[in-house]
């Protein structure tokens, strides 16, 4: 496999991973094990220390390796990976063990954090928990921090995506309802 | 001035107004003052009864007007308004008294609403603050319940975005960095 041209993004800029609103993977691992599901409700929260808020349903087997180990960590998938991103939020782990395998995510870890990260996604951020038990149980609302973020050259550099110019395969996915997802489009300045 | 088709969405479709991740304006009113300003850190939070979180800076003039009602709309601008959202977005009120009118802001109101409602938009959420002071002061993080929503049916019809069919000037803005947005794009199913 090519190894994929991975360069951190400086935690000033890594709202900028989410700002245009793609929707993400979130992806966790506790006690051994891995899961990763889809998220259209992620957004940032902060600039410095960057901080998110994420929606994570109760239902969620990913929700229970987050309470777990304190950590997650959101990706954000493309064009390229739109079945794979619909496969692995439409179904949850507690009723499909290999949910992973079948929709072909492969997985990788970074020295130091514990969240696996999903291979072929444009952009990583690795978040740790800011506890809030009363969101958390009244909204399932989830504060974290931005621990470290990276993203694929081929698509985000030196602080800025690149869809005008990169392959359309890359382009992100906003959910709309029913696995049904638009692309990001052409650039725009106001 | 033409009379937009503007009809009522479902309250269990209105997290679809917001799913793709927009860029939205908020508008407010309060004590005799109007004022509109862009934010891209709007993000649904649930379906029954729908819900929204939003992040207003303590710097702006919009947040007092918010805390002074307890209600604010949101409101999904268009390619059209991308240089009205730009402008919206980088001056306060109290800098600028004159920024609505001289951005091109035209307001009209719903029955029963006190939020204005920005004309030429392509869908509208009403919305009252659920007080929740902590996550107020320390993340500047509001949650709203959307009490009533609005689309104009030339891109938002029978729950569902027809930005594939519309007319290209109706596409959703996602706002990078610095006055630069990306427009949605072509349909994707997973």
């Amino acid at each position: 496999m090519e190894i994929a041209p991975i360069q951190p993004v400086d935690l000033a800029k890594a709202y900028r991973l989410l700002n245009h609103g793609p929707t993400v993977l979130v992806s966790a691992h506790h006690g051994g094990t891995d899961n990763v599901m889809a998220a259209a409700w992620a957004c940032p929260l902060d600039f410095d220390p960057p901080k998110v808020t994420l929606v994570l349903d109760k239902a969620t087997a990913t929700r229970t390796l987050v309470e777990g180990s304190g950590v997650f960590a959101l990706q954000v998938p493309t064009r390229a990976q739109a079945s794979l991103t619909r496969g692995v939020g439409g179904e949850s782990l507690a009723d499909a063990p290999d949910k992973l395998a079948r929709h072909g995510v492969e997985l990788f870890r970074m020295d130091g954090h514990v969240p696996p990260l999903v291979a072929g996604c444009a952009a990583w951020l690795s978040c740790r928990v800011i506890p809030e038990p009363h969101n958390q149980q009244t909204y399932d609302l989830f504060i974290g921090e931005v621990v470290a973020a990276w993203a694929d050259a081929r698509v985000f550099k030196d602080g800025h995506w690149m869809y005008e110019v990169a392959d359309p395969a890359w382009r992100s996915l906003h959910h709309v309802a029913g696995g049904h997802f638009y692309a990001i489009g052409e650039p725009v300045s106001g």
